[in-house]
């Protein structure tokens, strides 16, 4: 999950010291004349070295043998560990997460050079999917929303998307079972992982919760909250509608309801905030994976989602998780699926740390294949950062 | 109107060359290897520059007096002079549009170390108002969706968003009037400008032309499409809805219709593209007013919005712009409301080049005043940057 990062870190050692006044007076209010002359001299330098980064970056296209595309030297696990690079040696005064986000661009800028990343994702534009693709891969990156979770499948598999992004996990409401229900049939690997935080407000009209007789929200967002609407408000009727979006909709036209909707919304639809955030779980995060052709090398920190197939439950089940146990490989999720249409019963969903290239875990894999057990690596990608 | 900038300029000269192997083997292809660590050296070197510009940065917060917030630092006028900078020394690789992006970011993320900029816009979320705001303001600033151009301006003067965003002019389709309205009560000032293109494409479910008898669209995108749709779809009812998301949703459920929409929903809904860009012009782009409580310096290279309220027309209006074609000023839009419930008779919206405080503008404004014309300047500010 994402860990919440703390902007008032200390200030850089190694940096210039802009504490004390450049003019040399020795006073500690510096004069705004002098400091825009020293950012502008920061500015200059920074612009040279991007220009450096995007042509070495260029290189790198050409050194793929021709004028490639944004996807054909796209490299996650580089970017991821560029990101780490980052972090470790951030000293501050700016967050993780913001210096995340500007290399994310500056990456995302060099990538595009020649022809940007397409990223399919479950539309409409505005969407927490949207933001995750942004997340990722940059606003250079070029988003194509699409109509279903499945579409998103459909579009990567075709080529008609480098790559794709779809909601995978809520922290707090379990697994979104469509999307691995089509890695069942999907030849798709996982190359990536996307974390965003998401906070639920309750909204109406007028903003007074003894007004409210109903309350409108997708499934999600009710199972998001449920501890909540039981103490604050268990005689309400709960309406379950497409998305929060409409939800607020609906409530704008009644004085008796309320919508269930995420953060950056609470003004939307010109509804005021009952409460909020109203999560039962504080670290409420949806969890994005993200699709493509092909897999990639190891970043150096990654996690690893299998498919397994088992025939007989109890016992088949054992002998996979065994190999993994006896070598201290660490799992952080797994979920049983009936596996519909496929010889053997079910199916596990399992996630693992490591890289199925590197030991142990690709001596664990070389183990359960060998004992003949059906397992399928949907992907080793890097885990997510901030 | 925003300029199209060519991705493909020339390299720069001034910056390393990595065109040649690094390591000396005088090959053309470089080791990847050794370009990653060039790569790496450059991102700390950007690292330790973007540390030390927000310190300096934090400077300028303190220089203010006390811990403060971002909106009592940000300067429009000052951000545009960064940005025109940017472009000035611009010698590729990366586009002017795409650096004026990634320094907009380091900017954003500089001036919300303390507290972060609050935006109002004419929400929902996705819309390309909120886009307006992203790149103005950047990713650090925080968006306030809101529900109609009113209650931005309302945010606004009460205090609760530190800027709004509200769309003012379509290219193709002129003045959005209730913006102008709404200045002619307002107090606030407009403090910047923001330009966005707009691409319209037809959407259907089977992408086949011939099947559409019906198309769902906002009336601004039927306006911007008018000589398209008369050329290849005389015949067929336009029905207007309220967003174009709407009538792409309509869209999806029958055969014999489409739907205008943007130019990233092309996918919205599962529908397939007929055409698009369909739009009249193609340089359709939407402008948008920063609106804020305060007036600000100049940057330069300004623009001047004033509302002139006139008892009798013709004279009046001679007496006004006299003083200012006199001195060479240049206008670049003017357009008359009847202005509701004021002494005058009609109020004259009118965008002049330069600010209220230089010459000559200052002097035609005095000149103006001294006549005893009603003259507000709703605000003089940075001309749009890309």
């Amino acid at each position: 999950m994402a860990k919440k990062t703390d902007i008032k870190k200390p200030i850089a050692k190694k940096a210039a010291k802009p504490q004390v006044d450049a003019a040399g007076k020795g006073e500690l209010k510096p004069d705004l004349a002098e400091v825009r002359t020293q950012i502008d001299g920061i500015d200059r330098r920074i612009q040279e070295l991007i220009a450096e980064r995007a042509q070495w970056a260029h290189q790198v296209g050409k050194a793929k043998g021709k004028l490639a595309a944004a996807v054909d030297y796209y490299r996650p696990e580089r970017e991821a560990q560029v990101l780490r690079k980052v972090v470790d040696r951030n000293d501050g005064p700016l967050s993780d997460e913001v210096l995340v986000r500007l290399f994310r661009e500056v990456m995302s800028a060099c990538l595009a050079q020649q022809e940007p990343l397409k990223i399919g994702y479950l539309g409409p534009e505005g969407t927490f999917s949207q933001q995750a693709v942004h997340k990722h891969f940059g606003h250079s990156a070029h988003g194509l929303p699409l109509a279903s979770i499945e579409e998103v499948f459909q579009e990567v598999a075709a080529g008609n998307a480098d790559f794709g992004v779809v909601p995978v996990e809520n922290s707090g409401q379990g697994t979104i079972q469509v999307t691995l229900d089509l890695f069942l049939t999907s030849p798709l690997k996982i190359c990536g992982e996307v974390e965003l935080r998401v906070h639920q407000h309750l909204l109406s009209r007028s903003g007074r919760i003894e007004d409210i007789e109903r309350i409108y929200a997708h499934p999600q967002a009710f199972a998001q909250t449920g501890g909540w609407l039981r103490t604050h408000l268990p005689k309400a009727e709960k309406v379950p509608v497409s998305s929060n979006a409409e939800g607020a909709r609906r409530a704008r036209n009644a004085d008796d309801s309320a919508a269930i909707a995420g953060e950056s919304a609470a003004h939307v639809y010109g509804l005021k905030k009952i409460a909020g955030p109203i999560e039962d779980r504080s670290d409420n995060t949806t969890r994005f994976l993200v699709l493509g052709r092909e897999s990639f090398p190891s970043s150096g920190h990654d996690r690893t989602s299998l498919l397994v197939f088992i025939r007989d439950r109890p016992g088949a089940l054992y002998g996979v998780l065994e190999p993994l146990a006896r070598r201290g490989i660490s799992m952080n999720r797994i979920e049983s699926r009936p596996a519909h249409g496929h010889l053997w019963q079910y199916a596990f969903f399992i996630d693992v740390a490591g890289h199925r290239d590197e030991s142990p875990l690709k001596d664990a894999l070389d183990e359960i294949a060998d004992k003949g057990d059906e397992v399928r690596v949907l992907g080793s990608y890097p885990v997510a950062i901030l």
